[in-house]
């Protein structure tokens, strides 16, 4: 039986995490959940799997939480409410599956009360690779990830030598947009955008998935994840998102993880480490797909990926720029504020306008996150 | 430094397996090489890698060897030969690369001596599945196959737990004449029967991949090697041969292994296991190929690989059968005495007239050989 709290749990990750534990009651005991403001699904959740700690936004919503769910739950709020989610209970694993960098502090919050992570929030090492990193090495917790790709890379190297890895290749769909030239992107609208070809997932991440933003987060989270330079991890366009990633080792084997595009492979794989169990997935048909196609990145096409790999490298603050003048963009392109290609352009200036600093405390990175959110709100085209 | 014997030195696997040597010869000691009938290669290889035994077919070979190679090298020849090869050395790993039923004693004779196998030879496993892998669990010696369709596997399995294994794929290119249909298989030479698309192989091999006979034998090797049953085995045409097989796992998650199509990899595998070194060949680039196709296995246009299944499912005797008949049918085909299509029939006539026996003892398997073989030979069209 192992025991989880998850942070998020109202979200497109924290519902497919509580599907896993649904179709293998059995196996799971939840812990503790947290919702910021879907009180709605939250009560139902906490009805049916019964955690003895549920968190949301505000103490108003906790309020209505608690004349909803039954007498042995406590309910909890805001910025403390996560941190006792994801450090104050008996849970052996915490998912992390809350959006942005709202994550860092409640996933360094269970790294320090010695919780292994099932990591779903890539802006947690995005923005504090260095200090979560050693966090982890210092309790030697598990960060088990959960988007699809991670997980691939983590699959493809059980039981080898890391040292003996060449190169990773983390494979992009090329999202919404990827059949259109650049050209082609003025004026598409937010609801073409959210149509991810592949994946069912969060309006935020969709988008990321199209401006290749998303992919570049993925880059930055594997350097920390893996402890591999920029040099050693590739992207490649593979639109049928079949191949999640693979590793490439010196001898010029690769090793690929594969499967059909559901991530609750990924999440159970997270929770059940290092075994495996039947999924309520399908299986995959390589012979009913029929071909798998293949193409080199574009980075002309995809500028955010190269600005991607670039704020990685600088390291320090620009990574930490990068994603929240992005988290900022994002929600004025959903709010119809700026156009799609204006995204880009919000991260580029708030890279140009930041000053970098190395090895940032966790206050500086806030600090740093918080300048680059009202910069990015105040552009105006 | 790993000390190496190699039975069949002077074959396609045991020239390849030499060149990796070559290439780092700081890892390696050859300790002994057995090459039949070819002296003036096996001259050159002991010249060069300064074994302390070399085996030839026969003694007046062995005679003609003893003159040409230096004084610290001992030359013997025949069956003993190899079993000496096998068996009689300091080799850690015993490389058996021999072509046919006639790996099967010195396979056995090296894993009696302890040492670890390196099988190339995969008519070991299909004759006496049942007593080689009985012997290895005595011994505790490792199988680390050398086929790349069970390198793929083997390494697929790295750090996994067998029983979470639901089933194993291994692809098929379809041999040299994937596009023709059945009626176009009439009358087509032995020049065209030679030429595989993908990989550099011996001429046997390469008939057996024309007529999927290769893949029922690998079919058949694999249920040893990985203790799967028939129904876990499935095999995909796979025209590139890039993705050399792979495992699905009891969660839909799937492990493949990829590479470009060159066998030095897990030649190299099998010598480094469970490391990994540089290896002088080509890195897959992914984005160049473009594309993938799989295709269903059609069982009508391949009878043979149907009959594999069905003499693997019997066992017994009758895996042994398959195989020498096929040797011999392949052996005429060679000669221009029999069709291309006759192959087949061959194997259907022998497999028909045959009685399986289980459980065979080492003789009776012999025996069955060379009945399978007499009567192969005897078949008029």
């Amino acid at each position: 039986m192992k025991r989880i709290a998850i942070l998020g749990s109202t979200g497109s990750i924290g519902t497919q995490t509580l599907d896993i534990v649904q179709h293998a009651p059995e196996k799971f005991q939840v812990e503790a959940l947290s919702g910021g403001y879907n009180t709605k699904l939250l009560i139902e959740q906490a009805n049916q799997f019964k955690p003895k700690l549920v968190s949301v936004a505000t103490k108003e919503l906790a309020d209505e939480v608690l004349m909803n769910v039954s007498a042995g739950t406590k309910v909890v709020y805001g910025e403390e409410g996560l941190i006792e989610v994801a450090a104050a209970t008996d849970a052996d694993l915490v998912v992390t599956a809350l959006v942005g960098s709202q994550g860092l502090r409640p996933t360094l919050a269970a790294i320090d009360a010695g919780k292994h992570i099932g990591l779903a929030n890539k802006e947690t090492l995005v923005s504090a690779g260095h200090i979560v990193t050693e966090a982890v090495r210092k309790k030697g917790i598990a960060v088990l990830p959960i988007d699809s790709e991670h997980s691939a890379i983590y699959q493809c190297l059980n039981g080898e030598n890391r040292s003996q890895v060449s190169k990773i290749t983390i494979t992009a769909s090329g999202g919404s947009f990827r059949e259109r030239t650049r050209a082609e992107l003025e004026g598409v609208t937010v609801e073409q955008a959210l149509q991810h070809p592949n994946w069912s997932m969060g309006a935020k991440i969709t988008i990321d998935s199209a401006t290749m933003v998303n992919k570049g987060l993925e880059v930055i989270e594997a350097h920390w994840l893996f402890d591999l330079s920029y040099d050693q991890i590739d992207v490649l366009i593979h639109p049928e998102s079949v191949i999640h990633s693979y590793v490439e080792f010196v001898d010029n084997s690769i090793i690929a993880q594969l499967g059909n595009p559901d991530m609750r492979v990924p999440i159970q794989y997270a929770l059940t480490y290092p075994d495996r169990y039947t999924t309520p997935t399908k299986r995959l048909d390589l012979a009913a797909i029929g071909k798998l196609h293949f193409r080199e990145m574009d980075y002309t096409r995809y500028p955010c990926l190269r600005m991607a790999y670039e704020s990685g490298r600088q390291g320090g603050t620009t990574p930490t720029v990068f994603n929240a003048a992005n988290e900022m963009a994002v929600a004025r392109f959903l709010k119809g504020e700026i156009t799609f290609l204006q995204i880009e352009q919000v991260i580029e200036a708030a890279l140009q306008k930041h000053e970098s600093y190395s090895n940032p405390e966790l206050d500086l990175i806030h600090e740093q996150d918080q300048w680059a959110r009202s910069f990015a709100e105040s552009i105006q085209f």
